[in-house]
């Protein structure tokens, strides 16, 4: 695929993704992506990661079934990150939020406030089989 | 800072920040801080980045007077990403377009197609001084 060859991989063969949601627009999470889930992505239509920490080909949504189906691909200027606009179903956040982006900062000092709300109970989506 | 304790940089000290929009949540670009650029633009309300390329603090719209007010910054689960919504001045892109994220991927084999619109000419902004 000619395109594979033009994007910048870093050093760890990896590029940040950028997840927005296709009808709010709201941005949902950010995950990296090797070659081999870049090109699953592509193949299925439905977006599949690197994991770094477990590090493994990971279909999100395997274990939760919050799927993201992929509605557009989108690339930036160095063609070094992706933004891919998906349908979500369910929430993008293994803590049971819509979006990861749940917490902002509220002044000079550094305080957290959480934003988001829960759209599920992280204990039971990822409940021990 | 207490929250500046908490934030994961990577290994080299930094941490991916995803610009969007504040009115029309459009995703403007992705760059990355360390704690100098990300205290900075706490202290003044305007993004400042590290440039890899030029290994330097750099104030987004320091040559083209494109400079982004911070409205609100969010951060993520992982507190690895951070998500943070300006008020763009101009274009965020460097190439003359509004959004670094102007062409998309059209098909399987990886065929592109430019997107977003030319706002300025970068010849004209970046002039040589």
């Amino acid at each position: 695929m000619k395109f594979l060859e033009k994007m910048k991989f870093d050093e760890k063969g990896l590029i940040p993704a950028i997840i927005q949601d296709a009808d709010t627009n709201e941005v949902l999470m950010l995950a990296y992506m090797n070659e081999d889930s870049f090109l699953e992505t592509m193949e299925t239509g439905l977006t599949h990661f690197w994991s770094r920490s477990r590090k493994k080909l990971w279909k999100k949504g395997e274990s939760s079934g919050h799927t993201q189906k992929v509605h557009e691909i989108l690339f930036d200027c160095d063609i070094d990150t992706l933004l891919i606009k998906v349908h979500q179903t369910g929430a993008a956040c293994h803590k049971g939020y819509r979006s990861c982006f749940y917490r902002k900062i509220v002044d000079k000092k550094g305080k957290v406030r959480t934003k988001g709300k829960k759209v599920f109970d992280p204990e039971k989506v990822y409940k021990k089989k």
